[in-house]
Parts: C-alpha cells; structure tokens; sequence
C-alpha cells in the first residue's frame, strides 16, 4: 500500500470528535478516516495525566497498527496533557486541537480579551494561554473549567431554564471579563453552542477549532506529498473503531456525521 | 494465614463504596478491609452491560489476589449488571447492594409504593424491581434514571437553585405516584439527601443500604466462622487501592470515612 492509500487516523475520548472528522470529509472526501472513539474509558476531563497520556498512547498504538499516515488527537484533555509529552516519540505527524483553537481565538479577537472553557483537566493544563500567548502577548486571558456541560450534552438537555442557569454560573466571570471571543475547549461543547451564545451575549465570537484542524490536516498531507488522489469513496472510506457500546455510537455519530456508519467494530 | 484474618474485599467504580467501609468499620472493627475503586474508568453507570461484567471481573480477581475472604460489590451498577453474572463462578461469598436496599424498602413501605433511584445502567436493568417483587409481589414501583446526579456531587454541588431544580424533574414522576419510600440506589445519592428529601417531602423514607450490607457481612462471616478474632487495629487494617488519582481519593475518602488512610496505593 503506497503512503497516500494509508488512512487519516483521529481519536476522541468518544463520540465528539466525529465533528472533526466531518469537516475531514467535507474537504479530503478522497481520504480514508480511521476513528477510534474510547468509549470505555470516557470522560478523560477528569482523569489524572498519568492516566490521560496512559491512555492516548494506547490510543496512538491502536491508530498505528491501523497502518495511519497522519493522527488528528481530537479530544482537548488529551491534546493539553498528552500530545506534548508523547508526540517525540512517533515519526508520523500528530496533531492536536490546541494549537488550531488558540490560532483562531487570535485571529478572531479585536479587544483581545479571550476566554477559555473546557474540561478540568484542559483548563488545569493551560495549554491554550501558552499557545495563544506566544501567538500574541498582548492577549489577555480567562479560563473556567465547566465539568457540568458534558454530562448535560449526554443527557440531551441542550436548552431550557437548568441549562441556562448552569451556562450563567459558569460563565459569569467571563462576561465580567469582557471577552470578545470565547474558545469551545471540549468537543462536547459547540452542541451547547446555542445558550453559551444567548449568555455571552451576540458579540461574542466562539470558536470551534474543527474547521481549522482539517484545513491544517489537509496542508500537512499537501507539504508532505501524502494527498490521496482518486474520487471519493463515500462510506466505504469511513472506519470507525470503539472500546464500548457500538450501537449507541452508530446512532449519534450518523447524526453528527450526516452520513451513514457502515464500518463500525467494537474492539478491547 | 488463617481464613479468618484474611481481609474483606470491597470495590466500587469510585469513593463512593467507602460509605459501605464506614459502616463496616462500626460493626466489625477488627477485620483487614481492602478497598478497590476503579476511578480510571469511572462512571460506571454510563457504560455498557458488557464492559460492567468485564470490568467487575477484574476488579473481583483483583480482590482474589489479595486473598480476601468475602467481596462486597459496593457499586450498585455492577451489582445489578454483573452480580447474577458472575457469582456462580466463584467459591467466596459475594455480596451485592441490590437485596439489602431491597429488603430495607420492603421493610420501610406502608402504603407499598416503592421510588428507585439509580443511574441509567442500574435503572435499565430492572434488578431492583426483581428483588422487590420477590419480597412483596403486591408493591407497585415506579423508577427514575438520575444522570446528572454523580456529576452534581463530583462537582461539589449539594445544595442551591440547581440542584433543587435538577431533583424536582428527576423525582417529579415519583411524588406523583405518591411513594413513601425512595431507594438512593448510587452510593453517590446519600450526599444529595438534604435535598431530595426536600423535594419528596418529610413523609419519604430513603433508604441507603450500607448499614443493612454491613451487617448481612457480618452475619455471613459468623455462619462461616469467618470473624478475625481480636482487637480493633485502626488505620492499620484499612488498604485502598485505586486505579488513578490517589490523592484526590485519600483527600475525599478521608472526609468519607472520618478517619485516616494509611495504605493507599496506585494500580494498573
């Protein structure tokens, strides 16, 4: 198999980085997705280091043995904690959210007062103040862990008066901070997307790194010469992998996807 | 080492299960207790049947190597998913917390209309329901998954608006059945109970099963004429083992139990 042929391997604690590999699929239809969702596992956000790089080495591992050519780590806790650590180990290039995220904070503030919000673990990291502070020095920034949101996204309340109040709580300090740009550091995160803009107020730009992450997946491939050429392959070209409940994962994944799943394998 | 010093096995997906250690300390303070709380993977409560059962059964070979003579399954998840499962494979007693809530709410009722409260996996499995008709074929039940309830306590959230809001549409549907008694079936739910009994109103039983699981222990160890002999040993005789985090367990398990942990140890 030439390098091109190999796929584009992405990670998530679980289902949420389907987002990324949507925008994957958008624009590289041509290339084969390899997505390992850790469903077993999952959350991440409250998990130690030790145990979050444990894990995405596992992870990496899986997606090697996959024969992939590129790993997009598409889960903020992993990405803050993991990806520094592990990514001297491995030839293949490896990219996380972080970087992409805290690119298009930059590029989008005007006041340059910018806010964070994400997982305990990603927050306790500070990986998005030190990227965007080498990116612009001059940024001033506020971080709020909202460990409530996930479990909200899970149950599927997405909206109504509890929702509400959990965002205002959470987000209070950040409007009093004056942000005008608010950084969605969790893939769960843009599905609350709707009450996180209604509390923050309409001038407020939030930002969902998973356009960008592909466009950079794209560039690397292009720099790199790994571009599959050919026509797209549809659902053919989509293989996903998970540690626990494949149904459950089919389900939502083809509604966040828009497309059908038809390779889909429960693995240990 | 004879079997009667020989410690008593408890595992739980996380610190919650030490609510059952501290009635046992109470009632049998002369007996070793190894503790196991998988707090990598917790919640528990989220996952499949099929990764409960396989995560159960590592956690009771874990035990088994610590040459325990008796296991109490102190994670109501496992013990209504992988309990019936598991325990015909082993010679030890193992012990579940689904009987013993179940006979103390059969105990409790007068009009004989039972609530149980648990996580989705527990409530999905009908084992309460089971037990309960067993006890009192003429109780009418009525159940309620509660998914935010873990992440609330985890959070530190107690009390307030939220949760109080969060807890009338949960148990809505059990005061209109009029219960009087509401099993708290997730060791996490006791540290709600300020507010749950609010909102059931003065006349609700709730029914958390540690005392009635710590002497149903006691009565089996007597039957086997399995009682450590001797006097009490203190810190010295309290082993935890935890799959991440250690501190943040010793931190909370200490405030738990209102004693020290001496022996506490990270597993893989």
């Amino acid at each position: 198999m030439s390098s091109n042929s190999r796929g584009i391997g992405v990670f998530d604690s679980g289902v949420g980085g389907l987002t990324v590999v949507k925008e994957l699929r958008k624009i590289l239809p041509q290339e084969k997705i390899v997505y390992f969702g850790d469903t077993a596992r999952v959350p991440y956000g409250t998990k130690s280091k030790e145990a979050i790089i444990r894990f995405t080495m596992e992870n990496v591992l899986f997606l090697l043995k996959q024969n992939v050519k590129l790993i997009v780590i598409a889960c903020n806790t992993s990405s803050s904690l993991a990806l520094p650590v592990i990514k001297k180990h491995f030839r293949i290039p490896i990219i996380g959210v972080i970087l992409p995220g805290a690119k298009e904070s930059v590029y989008a503030t005007r006041n340059k007062r910018i806010g964070i919000i994400g997982t305990r673990a990603t927050i306790a990291s500070r990986a998005y103040e030190e990227e965007i502070t080498k990116l612009e020095p001059r940024a001033k920034i506020i971080s709020q862990s909202c460990p409530l949101f996930v479990p909200l996204v899970e149950e599927g309340w997405l909206g109504g008066d509890i929702v509400s109040s959990v965002a205002e709580q959470y987000l209070k300090p950040l409007k009093n901070f004056r942000v005008d740009t608010l950084i969605l550091g969790c893939t769960h995160y843009p599905l609350l997307g709707k009450v996180i803009q209604e509390v923050m107020g309409k001038g407020v730009s939030l930002i969902d790194s998973s356009k960008q992450i592909a466009m950079e997946v794209k560039e690397i491939l292009e720099e790199g010469s790994l571009l599959q050429k050919g026509k797209k392959a549809g659902e053919n070209n989509l293989y996903c992998y998970v540690t626990d409940k494949p149904k459950i994962f089919k389900e939502l994944g083809e509604k966040f996807l828009g497309e059908r799943i038809k390779n889909i394998y429960e693995v240990k």
